[in-house]
This record gives C-alpha cells, sequence and structure tokens, in this order.
C-alpha cells in the first residue's frame, strides 16, 4: 500500500483468481473453463471475409477489400491509401476494423442473446465478463439502505465487489450438508445473491426455490447468477413475465467456450437493465471490445454446439464422480463442470499438492469449513482418465502411509 | 430509473459517447479513431500458426495443431477428442485457446509496454481501455478526504467517474483562450488530473508545466492522461524518477489503432502499481482478454508503424488547419488527432448539422463556452479533402445568407 493510497481503498478484499500457470504444462482443472474450444462459427465470424483476401489479388478486388474492411480511406490515389490498402490486403477485415471503437450498445451480441431466450433486447445487458456485470447489478442497486444477503460458501468475488462499492453485506452460511436454505432468504429485507448452481459446492437449487425468494421480497432485487446454468440446472428467464425485481447473470466463460473472450450478460425486466446501464455508462461505455461482441454472438447463435459440448462434460462429471465415490471420496451432486471432492483418506491440502506434484492443478480453498475439499473442473475425457488414474496413486500411498 | 434503483445510483452522470452510427456511411470525425488500420504485427499475433494449419494435413500435423491450439485434449483417441480435432484443424490456435480464461497479470502486453517506455514490468497496468485504468486510479487515490481537481473543459468521462465512486471534485475553468493556467493546480491540496494534450481543446502543456503541479503537491497524486501525446506531445515518462506522486495514463485507442481493442495502461511508481491492482482485484481479475493483450503488445512493439501513422496525420492536421483558417475559421493549435475550430460565418450547430447533411460526422458540445466549436477527428487525406470541399460550400451558403 503506498501512503497515497485513499482510506475507502484500505479495507478492500481483492479477489484470488485460480492459478494461470506460465512455464510448466499441468492439466489445468482449477479455473473451471472449458475444455473444448468455442464454436467453430466464432472463428468464421472473426475472420469473416479473410478467406477471399488471401484468394484474391489485382486493383479491382483491392478496392473492394479496403471497403469490406472500412479501413477508411479510398485505396490507392496516395501514399496514405497505398499504406493502408497494403495493410488491409493482409489483414482480415474485422481485425483492420479495430482501429475503430467498439458499438457501446453492443446490438450484434445483445440480439443474438435476446433472440436465444425469447426476451426483449431492451432486457439484456452485455459485460466484460459476468464479473463486471455483476459489478454493474451491485452498484445499481445496493447500498446502506439496501446491503446484500448471499451464501458463506459461494463465488469469492461477491464480498470483494461489495468492498469495492461501499455495500454492506449479510453473510448465511449453507446447512452442514451445502445446501442452501432458502427461509433465511424469505422476506429478509435485503438485495440477495444467489449463485444457481453454486460454486464451489456445484449443487443446484429447484427454480421452484428461487421462485420463493423472488415471491416474498417484492421490494428487493433478487439477483441468480448461472454461470453454471448450462451443466443441468434450469435457468430462470422463465420467471422474469411474474417477477419484476429478478436479474439473472450469466457468462460466455464455461459452456460457451469463451473465457478469453470476457462475455458476460444480464437478463432482466426493461426498467432494471436501465439502471445497469446508467452505471455502465458512467464506467466504462465501450466496454465489451469488437472481437468479444462478434465471438459472444456467433457462440450464442451456435447452441447446438455449446448443447454437444455440455453433453460430453456432464457424461465426464458423471464418469469422474462414481471413480471418485469408489475410491471412498465424498462428493457432493453437481450440476456444474466441475465437482467438490473430499478423501476419505487424505487431508485436502496433501492431496492438491500430490495432484500438483503430478501435474494436474485443481483448486482448494484454506478455509476452516471446506479445507478438506478440493474443487475439480471436468477437463475432457483423457485428461480425467489422468486425474483418476493419478487420484488412485495418491490414496493408494495414503493408505500405506497410515 | 427503477424503484429498485439504489439512492447513491441516482445522482450519477453518465457519460455520453459519440454517435457510433449503423446503417448509413459516415466519414466519421467524431471520436478521434485512426483513419488507418492496426499495425500487420496485430493480425500475425493473433493468426499465429493458422497458415500452417491451413496448409498441413495428416494425423502426425493434427496431433502438432491440437498442442499448438493448447486445447487440453489429445487428439484422435476418442469421440471428444476427435471433435476437439476438427475443430482445431479449421481454427487458428489462439481463437481455440479462447475457452481458457486470459492471463490476469496481462504479462505480454506490460512487458511490451515496459520495454518500449524503459520501465519496469510493477511500474505498470493494463486495463479494458483507459476508462478502466481512470476508474482504477480514481478509486485507488481519491476519496471524500482526497478530492479530485480537473478543468472543466476536459474529458467528460472525469465527472461520471467521481460520481460512481462517490469523489468529490474541483473544476477549474480553463483561461480565456483554453490554455490550463497551473497555477490554481500548484499546492491545491487536492489529488489532480490533467489531460496533456487537453480534448476537447487539442492544446499541449510542456513537460515543466506538468513538473511544477508534481513538484507542487507531495502528498497528492497527479495523474497525467496522455490519450493523445503521440501526435506531438511530450509523455511526462521521464518525470516519474523524480516525482513518485506521478500517474501517466495512455491508450492505444489513438495513435495505435486499436480503439475496438480496448486496451490501455498506466505507468507509475511500483507502490502505486500496486494500489491501482488492489481494486483492480477487487473488481474484475480477468479485466483484458485474450486476444487484445496480443493485438497491444504487438502494436506496441511496432513503433515503426506508430510513428507512421501519427506522422501522417499529423500533416494532414496541418493541412486541414491551415485550410480552416484560409475559409475564416478560429483554429486551436492541437497536439492531437483532432483539431478544435469555430466558423466565423455560422454557429457551431449550423455547422455541425451541415456537415452531418453532407455525410460527415464531428463531435460538439451544448455547454455555453464552446457551443459554436466543433471538434473534427483527423481522418485520411481523402476524407480530410472531403471535409474541407464541404466546409467550403457550407462557408458560402452561409456568407450568401446573410
Amino acid at each position: 500500500m503506498s501512503r497515497f493510497l485513499s482510506k475507502a481503498s484500505e479495507s478492500l478484499l481483492p479477489y484470488t483468481p485460480g492459478e494461470q500457470p506460465q512455464g510448466r504444462k499441468f492439466i489445468k482443472l482449477n479455473t473451471n473453463e472449458c475444455p473444448y474450444p468455442p464454436s467453430p462459427k466464432v472463428a468464421e465470424a472473426i475472420l469473416a471475409g479473410y478467406e477471399e483476401i488471401a484468394a484474391g489479388c489485382g486493383t479491382a478486388g483491392a478496392a473492394g477489400r479496403a471497403e469490406k474492411a472500412d479501413c477508411g480511406c479510398d485505396a490507392g490515389a496516395t501514399e496514405a491509401g497505398k499504406m493502408a490498402e497494403k495493410v488491409a490486403q493482409i489483414m482480415p477485415p474485422e481485425l483492420a476494423n479495430l482501429r475503430l471503437y467498439s458499438d457501446p450498445e453492443e446490438r450484434v451480441l445483445i440480439e443474438a442473446i435476446a433472440a436465444h431466450y425469447r426476451v426483449g433486447t431492451n432486457q439484456v445487458i452485455a459485460g466484460n465478463g459476468s464479473d463486471e456485470i455483476l459489478g454493474f447489478a451491485f452498484r445499481a442497486f445496493c447500498d446502506s439502505e439496501a446491503p446484500l444477503q448471499f451464501a458463506d460458501l459461494t463465488y469469492g468475488f461477491y464480498p470483494a465487489l461489495c468492498g469495492l462499492y461501499g455495500i454492506p453485506f449479510r453473510v448465511v452460511p449453507l446447512e452442514e450438508d451445502f445446501t442452501l436454505n432458502i427461509e433465511p432468504y424469505k422476506n429478509c429485507g435485503n438485495n440477495v445473491i444467489i449463485a444457481n448452481p453454486n460454486a464451489p459446492t456445484g449443487m443446484n437449487l429447484p427454480l421452484s426455490a428461487i421462485e420463493e425468494v423472488a415471491a416474498s421480497n417484492p421490494d428487493r432485487v433478487v439477483m441468480v447468477d448461472e454461470a453454471y446454468v448450462d451443466f443441468g440446472g434450469e435457468s430462470c428467464v422463465s420467471l422474469l413475465p411474474k417477477y419484476e425485481n429478478l436479474v439473472i447473470i450469466q457468462t460466455f466463460s464455461k459452456s460457451r467456450s469463451l473465457a478469453g473472450a470476457r462475455v458476460g450478460f444480464a437478463i432482466a425486466n426493461p426498467e432494471l437493465i436501465a439502471d445497469m446501464n446508467r452505471i455502465k455508462y458512467s464506467f466504462n461505455p465501450y466496454n465489451v471490445n469488437r472481437l468479444s461482441i462478434l465471438a459472444g454472438a456467433a457462440a450464442m447463435r451456435d447452441w447446438d454446439y455449446t448443447k454437444e459440448c455440455t453433453g460430453r462434460i456432464c457424461k465426464t462429471r458423471e464418469k469422474t464422480t462414481e471413480a471418485l465415490r469408489a475410491l471412498g471420496f465424498t462428493v457432493l451432486d453437481s450440476k456444474t463442470n466441475f465437482i467438490f471432492a473430499k478423501s476419505g483418506d487424505m487431508p485436502g491440502k496433501v492431496y492438491f499438492d500430490g495432484l500438483r506434484e503430478a501435474g494436474i492443478l485443481v483448486r482448494r480453498w484454506d478455509s476452516e469449513r471446506i479445507k478438506d475439499y478440493v474443487r475439480i473442473s471436468i477437463g475432457s475425457e483423457e485428461e480425467m482418465e489422468t486425474f483418476v488414474k493419478e487420484t488412485e496413486k495418491l490414496v493408494e500411498a495414503a493408505r500405506k502411509g497410515r
């Protein structure tokens, strides 16, 4: 901390992201990324027009290219024109267009999301990852008069964001078995955020539970973080027409294989979306970059591909869960692309370190309630086979050591 | 505003970005973008390894590709492997890698920036555009005990951000001739932000003036927004070793032709950068996406290209300035990629509307002091020739009408 840091910033609780290894090659099961690449349509969208460029030549073609690249200069006539033309010839048009600001309204992306969920485009806002969207929602709806309530074991970024905006929060412990009891959330006087399915537990609440919470807090905002909903949960978008206080937050980082593009969004009633836009335009009007707008829109439209990927991941998850249970692990029922598991034979730290030694990264937290659990992202079938084999070795060693 | 909007959010002053026209094709001189595409190295960085893929085929090649794409699956063996392999064959590796989170430390980008400015990597922080960087700095260093001071005519986003974080601010009017008098900034008791060169005036302060402000406020942070510095200004990076309270903010949106990639950065002493990282990790740990990290790094390394582009733009700026002055305009001396100009023959609104009618977008504000000025981004030579021709017609019509 420098001596210039403001008083208001001293008490912040910054979030610690999962390790992003540089150098050594790990099997990376620590940040819930998708093991499969994004839809081929994503590449098509970013490279649109490029194939043509690579193939074509001659003056007429060049003029056409400059036009396509929207590069703002009539090609050919002058020195500057020649330079721009030369670059346009070797550059995919959408990359040449990076010189221009992105659409602050992210129309292409928002239209694709709205079409998929059958809501109005005025019911959607997009962000630089769902972390930014969470920030918009927290800042728009919470303050000292409207604190935020969430579980003790949930996404660790919620308290960090509350710190950033000076929002008081109430933490409600999950039950002994990690289920979320909705009673303390009903008619609670606070705004509420529930990750459903929850992380790091992976456990899912039925739609009826979310509905009870929304119905019992008509004057508070109920935010549902559906980052993992595509792996077996059920989105509460269907509840929107009945509850004007619902904000549904999703991401492209998990089921849509675009963690590195940083795209998230919220769906809510138009008035609440307008409120969140008020924050966005006080904050970062051009918040999603051009290529991520294209990538997100293309991924959203290729739902078949998402279904294929999530289907495979769910199958691998069930197989891995069974294998771990056969090895004496407690594994919570997951509706996500990760599992939360505890060995019957060794402390969480020993298991975590053993896996790391074997070249496998998973995630673990030191907090008392869950220190013996690790969170394991579901990788490809092959990765999970390796993971199970290495786990077998560690269990065997632990049993021998006793 | 919905009835759920927090009290704290009601008073926000959201920023209005320049019009991003959809549909009709305009000559777009309203948001200070670069008329030339980004460096060819940007495309090379994003497409690295793709040419190879497009050319190659066969099993050995496919395995190599999957490796290169870091797609997390041993290609070939299983159904899922086959799917991933198929996609990797048609997709540039860096696009396949979008499934993975970006490096939260943005190492590649930060190393390129640090190398160019000959500072340590711990003296640089990158953000989702310099708007985000401004947010990090404001939130880190300003609060009710350390208000912020800036000019009345400067980047309109500063008061918006102050509103977002509840930071009190003091506005100091520019002189009659739009120069910034540094006297009220000396030993002022506030944190300070100065855009240098300033927008929308385009006018530049010498390094010695910035130094005086930094030296006279040793217990306050002096932020210098150098968004336009590459068009004839002089960066105050050279002052850093002497002033631990300096924060220099730059962007890739103007001179580096990457407005649509959303990349900005700050250079400061390591302690102040650590403070800003504290905000970032409370806020959006993966704040710059994968492709923009690559694009920014490549653009930074290709300084010759930047120099070529900025040189051409400065030449066009001088030519346009002369032409406007010959037509009876007052044109402020600009060290940026735009000019701020007032016709001697018609009100600003009439000129603005006339240009728009002719298919040319510029920017104008309604505030009393500058309502007769328009801000004109410098486009390509051809665009500016068209602009001058259309201006001639409007001046002629205005003179006839009198």
